[in-house]
């Protein structure tokens, strides 16, 4: 990647996912500020669009290198970036970036196969790499990134070894949309003791599909004032705590993602009697993208 | 209940749901035939307009008595018939239907409590009690309701003990019009080899909102050629299964309703190793309806 173009100068980093996309800009001193957050997210660009996009970044905020993570590198996205296999290294990841036009890099995704278990991540990544160069996730241990599909990863010697997705996100958001538990979806959700309750129950029992319609039975049948959205969402969250941590090994979680993601899925750890760190995802994103920056001098 | 209306003159049974209702005459001797299958649900009657539904019905087929089941007793339905506490027997439903007008009877549903546990049903009880009236189902022993919300019953000295529903057929239903599983659920789903292994992780695993995901994964990896659909649903029913049977006392299963369903139902019972009986749902409504007219004389 040479050209004009020098990444220890200074680049724009950009989280262009399935619907929305933000950019920073990183200066050359590592200083970011946001730069762009908007609705375009990948989805939105037409075909042949993403040069124009990228031109247009560009004139607004001077000819810099450009990092792009996230859902961009799919094969819904502007160029495919296949995925790197687990264990993945940075240096891996790093090798495997796509380049689509001068000093514009799409770094990929990770896969994860072993016999008949599957999994992908895209974008998630760049935050957990980001948190491990700075030292705020362990070199090996058990991380977590809450989010529509939560991933429980083990990282194994600074890579990211096998790991595991839960749609705990995707399903209270589908259920606060459609079905029979809608009206008891609508409050916002906090860590109040109907999310413990919920989260206790989906920590010590598998019956996740039942419980889900108990709500609804509680609540036609006047059963006790609950704050049911957060009862529902702390059972879906303990029964993806549940799930990673058999998945995983022991010691502290690392949770990486949006503080009010990581807070709830704290205080579920907490509930299961493992101890958490909580990094936020948009710094885990920037710490990241300037490590991976780092090795394209 | 009185006037010139005499159930053993033969009169009509109506199933009369959130978003269909389907009719029979029943006859004096005991023969049936439909007499209406439409999408007229309650939700679509405005307000007011049962009386003259029902005068339509009789208008078209005689002035005959009427009994009425499913969501048409709920709070969104004509008028409410308040939930029989479990242990339900079929005298003390019959002892609560709501009559609205002359000849004119709503069947109440059932509800269970037991300290946080809670859960409802509206609908089903009769196909419940005309199953057991001509033996097809045991007085003790447990019976499930496949469908939206499955239902598993323990039936003890021939009332309806503790139930528990699982949101196996909603969830299904949503993930299929929603979310990133869309795609993958559109095949009509078969009791094959797939259905076979979804219901056999189901069973085996509480894993469930990981492995939705895993469906996802393993099709972007390529990861081996499969019938999603009947995977998925496997999955659910496996994990219904699971939660049924941890519900439920030893014994056959009764399954009752949709032949569709309760032949996937019965393929999951057999790989956990328990015999199924399977009653059609409709006949079991009609041997229902009887068994109340007769007592209604």
């Amino acid at each position: 990647m040479a050209g004009d173009f020098r990444w220890q100068d200074g680049f724009i980093a950009v989280d262009w996912g399935t619907t929305n996309r933000r950019a920073w800009m990183v200066e050359a001193d590592g200083r970011t500020h946001e730069i762009l957050d908007d609705e375009l997210g990948v989805l939105k660009v037409e075909n042949g669009g993403f040069p124009v996009e990228i031109a247009a970044i560009r004139k607004r905020h001077g000819d810099k290198p450009i990092l792009l993570g996230g859902m961009i590198g799919s094969n819904r996205g502007w160029i495919e970036a296949p995925y790197v296999a687990a264990p993945a290294s940075l240096d891996g990841i790093v090798a495997s970036i796509r380049w689509p036009e001068e000093a514009v890099g799409i770094v990929p995704g990770v896969s994860y196969r072993n016999g008949r278990d599957a999994d992908v991540m895209r974008g998630e990544e760049v935050q957990i790499f980001g948190a491990l160069a700075e030292g705020l996730a362990p070199r090996d241990g058990l991380l977590c990134h809450p989010g529509t599909h939560a991933k429980w990863v083990r990282m194994e010697g600074g890579a990211i070894g096998p790991f595991r997705s839960v749609m705990t996100g995707e399903l209270f958001s589908t259920l606060s949309r459609h079905g029979i538990l809608i009206d008891r979806l609508q409050d916002k959700v906090s860590a109040n003791d109907d999310f413990r309750a919920g989260a206790e129950h989906g920590l010590a029992h598998d019956d996740l599909t039942a419980e889900l319609f108990s709500i609804r039975a509680r609540y036609l049948l006047g059963a006790g004032e609950c704050d049911n959205a957060s009862y529902a969402s702390g059972l879906l969250i303990g029964a993806d705590v549940r799930i990673g941590l058999a998945f995983g090994g022991g010691g502290p979680v690392a949770l990486i993602g949006r503080p009010d993601l990581t807070a709830l899925y704290a205080e579920a750890l907490k509930l299961a009697g493992r101890d958490a760190s909580r990094i936020d995802g948009e710094h885990a994103f920037l710490l990241g993208a300037r490590a991976i920056a780092e090795r394209l001098r």
